[in-house]
């Protein structure tokens, strides 16, 4: 019997702690022990990245050479350090990411997966033995054939980013399996930044935020002091230059303004959202009402002016940056598939530092649109960033190009996202409620089991497609904790009922408040209305003006050419027809299996201008009204976009 | 005294050749010999060029190791040859566009200057000495510290690249100064890849496409036809993916579709339009009528869906490339500098190819907007991406980011537009008239000396500021050619007096044909309207949908917030109020000797929205207008923008 086996079967269920542990404040996210996804899209979402994603990336991580560097170093018997394979300095996260959703997978049970089980035991070795005497861990920097010693690059070196997700995989495999293995590696090599990067070390940070969060969750997880420290050191120096760019200006690193005075998120996107997560967790665990402040600031002005509608970060492909307040165009929405993660890591712990609700609603946002758009329909190929639109001309695109543009790729050179889906996905539990004193808050709505301080809820929804929420409460004992509902920002009218008796609630800032105690075999139903709702941008937006998009829920959705014999590009929607919009159930998949809702409303078809690219005003500009054609367009939920072939798409639409 | 004065005694100047001398076709540009210019912005530009640019260029070639690249190539017993400074392999080519421009302004007498005589002695000494015996020339790769052998990297080294600034210097230094030192240089390095890619070579293409015009012109200076036959091969190969790039898509090389199949520009923008002019270079000598229709399909196409309001091409940062139709951002324009010498490059050869003045008027048009914009108002900065808007936001970004995107800067890592605008800014002269046939064609106005065939013509005009273009005839013979006057395509009401009566004259396809003899002592007067103009952009452009931008002739203005207290973002234009726009005398830089006009015209200061990023339908949007103040905003000429510190920009503003 393997050790992962003797340590699943050793793991106490009852002790299992959820990604995030916050030591102080007073809310605790329930854990995957707590919380069971049961139903709908979530549940279908985690079974799926069992089945189809996990064993693709490990294929994929065995064939690409992500885990041969490891063995190379591990076992330099076999001709290895000799050899490496891979231009990046940071690919061991790989399967430092793949362990941690492993580890989930793994304590989950169910239907043995040996090569799951076999690939974790065989990883966690190999990291084991590569692992240098000094706590130094990085195959690529310890290959004899690269010849930049170690930390001599922290700008692009990434170790301290490497180390932050070993941390995180180790954590996971502590708290879901009760293997420590991971853990005593991940502990020798975070001492060794302690000792290098701590107080009495050197003035310096990686080029890549990812370690802060790690730390931090490190210190929850051990107790130990020091790593709150580091991660603490980490975030107060950046902001001075002291990363020494190679090509990339100090801002791609956060490393321009002091974080707390930053006046907007900025530089490269998945960098600085890891970084406000990191110094979020920070607030968290010393309630720093300076940094509490200006991460507040930073997410209110990201929501106002740098977030996409469907809660994707980075505008630019240069630099994978951020851009300017209010430059958001959406053929070159960057908004990659990991910003989107840690985005979502950043909006857990707003909620975790503050309760409120809006931090839920933009997480929900990211969840259903611009992460779940970075995985296909069969959960074996991923877009590593999303655009909100595809040009018909984009199909004219040379080969490979448009591959990788318009349809999704099966593994990436630079393979970030495909492994932090992985692990998000298995997680996702963690983050669908948590205790607040004596009320248990229901932050994700799905189907699920709820199991906590003598409470047991069943909860049965066809969410985000039906508007019902039904929470049964199967046990609730003396001493139970209280319930709290979120009513999503969308939402208009929400309301709930026990045992079918309408319940005047406190609605207060996105919160339904049970004021009652809960007894066993009570019945809640929250009713969330979900009527087609159609969006505007702010005009400063230049992208977007005179444009018009569609959602129902959180859900966003799009034109997709295969749904419409009128050409996308050639609709024009009247808001006036808004009313008439109807969602209706569909499958704009091949491979779904079930069903979601998908949008008829009516448009016009209108002609392409023929008076050139910038006719003079005073040209009959209306002129295309007159020759247009009354429709029916169908729209499709964003994050199924490109499952049907390459094809033209827009969330955006032309306002009449 | 040095060889290149005695060469500038030698000079006939009879003789001189332009830029574009074709050997078919009935069209023949005048040559700096024929025109002279004499007063008005292109005057100025070419002043500031000799007096500021060549001056600043040549000291920034010197310190930063253009020169010494060659210096250790042509000097080994210095120790050269061992060491390399910069990282790309083309940098020689801003050696020869420096020596094209320097052989034209010592070529135009004037005041002398030492160090333009020297450098250009130095550097023609240089490149002499540094050439191989086989005729090999490429400072970057003869290095003995660059690993890479001649020839081994066609898709990067840019090694035909180089050889066609190469031969397009030589062919200026033999053309303007008599001086055929570098052609000789030039034809053994042409031999050479004759040799080695001629008809019995190999079949491969240069990553950079440039030396096909540059091989058709050596043609036509030698009339040696291996170099057009060259020229072919290279025109035809492309596009069947023999370019093995490393890290770019095959369409970054124009390597994806061959030039005749491509379905419209794409890829790398400046590639692109080198390969397209070169091909129309050969349409003009071998009158290929399939490859006519591509370019002609190719341009149209471009002006239909690709080419900013500017004239700039080019709308992604990533690959510096063109993007997809209708892809136009205004604030990630990219628009490089050298895009638009290689756009009125491609333009000019369209002219010649066709006798069509619509070929023109885009020359016009990236001329005064597109490419003016690259160069500060003192000559000595330079914008090597050319946006059409820059945001108050843009204002914060940290501080060399800032530089670069907001300020022209003095130099760059990659130089490859300053000296681009040395060259093409001193053979302007060569691009404002052609003789086809019997007729003298007149295709951009500027005050100008204009001598040929008996006839001796004296532009007065303060075009592009003034609508009066005057022509007196100060001699004309018998036999001298007939005149042809183009309207730009902008102008509504042309018209012409010849000795102040109006003459009645066939206006079409943008040409006014004076159909009389003119005589010595007649004034031509022609009158070109130029009222302000509002233009709006075609729906399918998302990123200018509801939005109005300014021109009056040839030239583009836009709103910098210098001249306006009201945030430029908040101005809401109308339709109504474009006839109230009015064009006054203005000096919208700190420097500029001469008046321009600035525009003025009413519009609406609104708040910034409130009600947050993405409102759903149906809130108040109109409430901003109510609470507007009405404003008049000031405009001035996009190419003077950013002369006067850091500041907002917008070419398009918002359309109430």
């Amino acid at each position: 019997m393997s050790h992962i086996l003797v340590a699943r079967t050793e793991a106490v269920t009852g002790a299992r702690r959820p990604a995030v542990w916050p030591l102080s404040g007073s809310r605790r996210p329930l854990s995957s022990a707590e919380v069971e996804l049961t139903g709908g899209v979530l549940r279908d979402w985690q079974r799926r990245n069992r089945s189809e994603t996990v064993p693709h990336t490990i294929a994929q991580l065995r064939a690409t050479g992500n885990l041969e560097n490891l063995r190379r170093i591990a076992d330099p018997a076999l001709g290895a350090g000799t050899l490496f394979r891979g231009r990046y300095p940071f690919l061991d996260t790989d399967v430092f990411k793949t362990l941690e959703g492993l580890a989930y997978e793994l304590a989950r049970g169910g239907e043995p997966d040996g090569e799951m089980a076999a690939f974790y035991d065989e990883a966690v070795s190999l990291i084991e033995r590569a692992q240098r005497d000094d706590g130094y861990l990085n195959s690529y920097f310890q290959a004899s054939d690269v010849v930049k010693e170690p930390w001599t690059d922290l700008a692009w070196g990434h170790e301290l980013y490497n180390l932050g997700h070993l941390i995180q995989a180790a954590v996971a495999a502590s708290r879901q399996l009760a293997d420590d293995r991971l853990l005593v590696v991940a502990r020798r090599f975070a001492d060794l930044a302690v000792d290098r990067f701590g107080l009495d070390g050197k003035d310096a940070v990686c080029g890549h935020p990812e370690v802060e969060m790690a730390l931090v969750e490190l210190a929850r997880e051990t107790g130990d002091e020091r790593y709150l420290t580091l991660a603490r050191l980490f975030v107060d120096r950046r902001g001075r230059g002291t990363v020494q760019p190679s090509i990339f200006p100090a801002e791609y690193f956060q490393d321009n303004v002091p974080l707390r005075e930053l006046d907007s998120v900025t530089g490269h996107a998945v960098r600085m959202a890891y970084l406000a997560a990191g110094a979020t967790d920070l607030v968290i665990e010393q309630g720093d009402p300076a940094l509490a402040r200006a991460m507040e600031h930073l997410w209110d002005d990201m929501l106002a002016s740098k977030l996409y509608l469907t809660g994707g970060l980075g505008s630019r492909h240069s630099d994978e940056a951020i851009g300017d307040r209010f430059e958001l165009p959406s053929e070159r929405s960057y908004s990659e598939t990991c910003a989107a993660i840690a985005t979502m890591q950043w909006a857990w712990r707003m909620f975790l530092a503050s309760g409120e609700a809006r931090y839920l609603d933009t997480f929900e946002t990211v969840l259903y649109n611009g992460y779940a758009a970075g995985l296909s329909d069969d959960g074996r190929a991923f877009f590593y960033d999303n655009p909100l639109q595809r040009r018909p001309d984009h199909l004219q695109r040379s080969g490979a190009e448009a591959a990788g543009e318009l349809l999704r790729r099966a593994w990436f050179v630079c393979p970030c996202c495909p492994p932090n889906i992985v692990r998000w996905t298995a997680e996702l539990q963690d983050h669908v409620a948590a205790l607040d004193g004596d009320t248990l808050h229901l932050a994700q709505y799905a189907g699920a089991t709820v199991r906590m301080g003598g409470l047991e809820l069943e909860l049965t929804t066809d969410y985000p497609w039906d508007q019902r929420v039904t929470v049964d409460v199967r046990t609730a004992a003396p001493g139970s904790p209280r319930l709290a509902l979120r009513v999503p920002g969308w939402c208009r009218g929400g309301s709930l009922t026990v045992n079918g008796e309408p319940v005047v609630t406190e609605a207060s800032s996105g919160w339904l408040r049970v004021d009652r105690v809960l007894a066993t075999g009570d019945r809640l139903e929250l009713d969330l209305p979900m009527p087609v709702r159609a969006h505007r941008a702010d005009a400063r937006v230049d992208a977007l003006r005179a444009s018009i998009a569609f959602a129902r829920g959180p859900v966003v959705y799009c034109a997709e050419q295969a749904d419409n014999d009128t050409d996308i590009d050639q609709l024009l929607f009247s808001p006036a027809d808004v009313p008439l919009a109807t969602a209706v159930a569909g499958r704009p998949t091949p491979n779904s299996s079930a069903e979601t809702r998908v949008i008829t409303v009516p448009a016009r078809a209108v002609a392409p201008a023929t008076d050139g690219l910038y006719p003079e005003l005073g040209a009959d500009e209306e002129a295309d009204a007159a020759a247009s054609v009354d429709t029916t367009v169908t729209l499709v939920p964003y994050y199924l976009w490109g499952n049907r072939g390459a094809a033209a798409m827009r969330v955006w639409l032309r306002r009449a």
